[in-house]
């Protein structure tokens, strides 16, 4: 059986990755890009050094825009970071029998809400999985003994999430995308523990 | 690092057990037992063949009783399942770090609320974890290729669920248990898919 996960390279896009080829699942691991810069790179090497197969899903670049327009109007990221999740889900659920995420139970964005979840499912006959089985507690104690984690300042080559490529394109659009996203520390996993 | 899954020998519990197992944790399957009668056979076989330790969790009667007679008082099972399963996670709580359960995200009762699981974390030190990530579908699609399930009209010999102490205290107490529970299929796991 067939499962798409929306993979970041972070901690708990590679949980849920391994939690679902553990259960048994054929696992691809899936990163969106609009074409704006190649920020899938983090992502397709923690997808290779997990040994997972890695794809880039070329998206609209309109969708982008539209989210950089609803960033720069709002003054902060959520709801544009929201609508580019949800649109990128409902493209692998185009493809796929069984999409997965890494939002946690305790996310509070990007995240679909159970009533998101069932409209997604009947929609697209399609099973949604995530990660609200677990808090940060258990994520944080489970990844620990499986996998090596890199901390680094973020910057737009170390990190595959939505945000490196709307930080430059709301740069390219004339905003500051510092005054949106303060400058944070970004994890990457880089391997199984050994 | 050790967990504790509340265990009734079904197709959830199991499913979680094996999740967590996979994912490197130490697994305990504990079921509750209240003194009424030995309902912890089922789930203590279906242990024995997943390859799991099995322990009885002896509960105090008196938490049992007053589940009856919330049933009864009612005229319908809901709150007093919700009651003696919240009963029993508290228990647990108290003697493991990390506790899970096998109810799934379209589960209604019993189910803790994402209130009721923050304030369990924060006064018992404690994680826990349920199967909010997946939903019928997907645990149906996962389980079929994990392991054997048997299909039986459900009787008190077959089954670990709350239901069956509950069934024999009610109709000890003058009840109709049948009034309130219907017959229904129960399923159990017997064993790994060769």
């Amino acid at each position: 059986m067939k499962a798409a996960v929306l993979y970041s390279g972070g901690k708990d896009s590679s949980f849920v990755a391994v939690m679902l080829e553990r259960l048994g699942l054929d696992v691809e691991l899936c990163t969106a890009n609009f074409g704006v810069y190649d920020s899938y790179i983090p992502a397709a090497k923690s997808a290779e050094a997990l040994g997972f197969n890695h794809r880039v899903l070329k998206m609209d670049k309109s969708v982008l825009s539209k989210t950089c327009e609803m960033i720069l109007e709002d003054g902060f990221p959520n709801d544009g970071i929201k609508y580019i999740h949800a649109q990128t889900v409902e493209r692998i659920a185009d493809e796929y029998d069984i999409i997965a995420d890494g939002t946690r139970r305790d996310d509070r964005t990007p995240k679909l809400t159970v009533n998101q979840i069932r409209s997604l499912e009947d929609r697209k006959d399609v099973s949604y999985i995530n990660l609200d089985s677990f808090g940060h507690k258990s994520v944080r104690l489970i990844t620990e003994s499986l996998y090596e984690i890199s901390h680094e300042k973020s910057n737009r080559d170390n990190s595959s999430d939505f945000e490196v490529e709307i930080r430059t394109l709301i740069d390219e659009m004339g905003g500051n995308s510092l005054d949106i996203f303060p400058q944070h520390y970004q994890t990457r996993v880089i391997g199984y523990k050994k």
